[in-house]
């Protein structure tokens, strides 16, 4: 168990330094600004940090933290503000570091497919970037259009595409981290293979902002596959196109997406984004939208042909295609906006499930029993290639998951059929603030007791988004 | 820095404990047995261990390294006993685990395109197993006719496919670990994405058996693709060699392999290995060996077609097709085979350099000066698709790195020309024991102190294959 650590106040002098730093434009402390970093998109949560810093390099920062360092003051790093965990939440009061003007990608070295950028990019300004040059970075999250890369390599995410092309760890080469001491490190090289030390680069990633602060990312880029493909397939039992999903796998098949909405999350979606041209018939109970990408269009079209094949052997409707890309985008406009949509709608509260990809039948039977028993009506969508579910739940009158007794029983079985099925509680959100409770239900003590002792390695004085994944 | 450990003395009350534990025939203390765990690939490298312990659960090592734990005796655990940085072998004496015994696949899973497998399966027997059943584990190094897969995670190999497939560490779901102190911990979950704390799997993988002794391994499997087609390419100038590799990739191109192999270590192979089918001409600086995979026969035609017209514009002579099965299997062993026949005809010391792809040339150009400089003579080969380059050197006279001052100085000085191309020491071999005295060239202390107080979190008695990595 890690020590309890004092927790430092802000003083005056402190608030001198930070504007010496960073420039006195840079500092805020009114009470709007204070509200506007009090919330994330994690339920209605809000924490009012002290005051906001906004740097501009890693060795303001490092100033910075070196002062929090030696007066125990928290320090919440905070990219978009688009989490799902609660991870860029103030809970502590304390020092807020918003990285929104470490905004310049710095480098796309087309010789060697990298990219080098400052944490602050958003993700789809990065993605387009290194478009016009033919190239790819895979990974975007619903939220690519406000989202920061640096949160990004906080949470681990995912997107869509991660079904064929992995998630941001998979494309992380080498960060350079400002750590809760302030000193400022290189984790690995910039290269494609490294057996040389522990993977300190993949440490960070995933590692919610707790061990450093990232400064600059080295990312691997990939050709730009030339041709996609996209269809829409209605089934009539959400559980068949949950097995659906592996049976495209087994039958040698790798989408370049394979996502699965449940109707009521469409529904919903569909008050709030132009639908008319999404076939939703009334005996639809999911949907699973297929894209195929790669270099030739005759492959392409006979791989989304014989997906078709297959899948006439469940009770499906009538396949539609996205014929061009206006159609493309539309369809992935109403996906992508799916979580907003249910989330204005009354389900506040989202879980970020992932199992093995053929067990998503047995776990979506398990969401629809738990809330019946415990009283919440849950919709379902997500990168069911991956196995990933994002069950997204409304309770009546329950607007954070925590507040509830029943909705935290509720959440403690849904987690532990998870873990019965081979998975685990977060596949692309990240644990936070609001999955700390659950995490002895995946962990035991062996595993939660080196955590600590790698927090305490990287920040020995508990500041840097303390109280988050664990206590 | 970490505190000095005691060593503690292996009693004839421990000898007893381990053969209650194993049973009397998995406990060796004859010369011939030492001798044998006494070395692995590295240079000329010996080291007796005082026990040879071959368990056959976790459940046995768990006892045996509570034993250990409680008495500070060094403990080093050895898979397939062919590394290349002496990660396996037992300098400080103490007790040698053997995962040999362990060598069951325990489920091929084709719903989730998954296996589980013990640790002491070999490399390629896994990879045939899944192959059976269409499926593909891709990372096999040039000795995946006798390496474990367990020593394949604790080194995070990678092999000719890792250019397109990736390394070790990007088919690792899940692990079984028995720590240090005895304790049994599984590393995360079986699924394709996580998000769910610190990433303990990464940390374990590439760890070097340094962190805990991997029990149980879950991979991710991939379908095989239908075909492949495989190359060979002459060029004149090794340097040119080197530009081609990226503007292969520059290109659009990703090929399943793309291998280099310089003259002077073809030639030395041709020797152990029927080469009379590959074309060595007298003008031949080296070969690029390219191969291509997929699913479409046509499209890998067109590709192969397309990358041979894109090299006409170096100097190169006439491509070699490897028509059928033996001949790529004749001209795959010829690349496999290399690193040994060369070390057979005294190149025993092999350094394991990775840099972005298009530093290739200015790396291969640094070893050469080097080499005139630091008296050695230096053949270069490996996956040059990954910047990944083998480096075999022959100074007459010695076979191991560290017994001369002017090799290590020769070493220091081409792991700094390493760094300052954006690259790192080893990108899939490891730092083991022989190279942990060139870490600091790539890590500051910042760095190392965070590795070491890892160490520290996993093994506080610091007796699992202690002194490896880092002292």
């Amino acid at each position: 168990m890690q020590a309890a650590t004092e927790k430092g106040a802000i003083t005056a002098e402190h608030i001198d330094a930070f504007r010496s730093i960073v420039g006195e434009s840079n500092v805020w402390m009114d009470e709007e600004t204070l509200r506007h970093y009090a919330h994330d998109e994690t339920e209605h949560l809000n924490f009012l940090p002290e005051v906001v810093i906004k740097p501009r390099t890693a060795l303001e920062i490092s100033e910075i933290m070196k002062i929090c360092h030696h007066g125990y003051i928290p320090v919440t790093p905070r990219g978009g503000g688009t989490g799902l965990s609660g991870g860029a939440l103030p809970h502590l009061g304390g020092v807020l570091i918003s990285t929104e003007r470490m905004n310049s990608i710095l480098e796309i070295d087309e010789r060697n497919l990298q990219v080098i950028t400052e944490p602050g990019v958003i993700t789809e300004v990065l993605q387009d970037s290194v478009k016009e040059r033919g190239l790819f970075y895979p990974p975007d999250p619903s939220s690519r259009g406000s989202c920061f890369i640096g949160g990004n390599i906080a949470e681990n995410s995912g997107g869509p595409k991660a079904v064929k092309y992995g998630v941001v760890k998979d494309y992380v080469l080498n960060l350079e981290v400002v750590l809760p001491t302030g000193e400022i490190i290189w984790t690995g090289a910039n290269v494609l293979k490294n057996s040389t030390g522990y993977n300190l680069t993949q440490l960070v990633v995933g590692s919610e902002g707790t061990l450093g602060i990232v400064t600059k990312i080295v990312l691997k880029l990939i050709p730009l596959p030339k041709y996609d493909l996209l269809m829409l397939v209605p089934f009539r039992s959400l559980e068949q196109a949950g097995e659906a999903v592996s049976a495209i796998f087994r039958a040698g098949f790798t989408p370049s997406a394979l996502e699965l909405v449940e109707v009521d999350a469409l529904q919903i979606v569909s008050r709030f984004v132009d639908s008319s041209a999404v076939p939703i018939t009334e005996d639809t109970a999911a949907h699973l939208i297929i894209e195929v990408d790669g270099n030739n269009l005759d492959t392409l079209m006979g791989d989304m042909e014989a997906i078709g094949e297959l899948l006439s052997q469940y009770d499906i409707g009538e396949l539609y295609f996205a014929d061009d890309a206006q159609q493309k985008a539309e369809l992935w406009k109403l996906r992508r906006r799916t979580a907003e949509a249910v989330k204005i709608a009354g389900y506040t509260i989202e879980e970020d499930t992932v199992v093995p990809r053929a067990e998503l039948p047995a776990l979506i039977r398990g969401v629809k029993e738990l809330g019946k028993k415990y009283n919440f009506h849950a919709v379902c969508y997500g990168h069911a290639g991956d196995g990933n579910l994002h069950i997204r739940i409304n309770k009546p009158g329950l607007s954070n998951s925590q507040d509830d007794p029943q909705m935290v029983e509720g959440l403690r079985a849904l987690f532990a059929l998870v873990k019965s099925l081979g998975g685990t509680i977060s596949g692309e959100h990240g644990i936070g603030l609001i999955q700390k409770g659950y995490m002895d239900i995946v962990f035991e003590e062996a595993q939660l007791g080196i955590m600590r002792q790698i927090k305490k390695a990287f920040d020995p004085h508990n500041i840097l988004n303390a109280g988050k994944i664990f206590d």
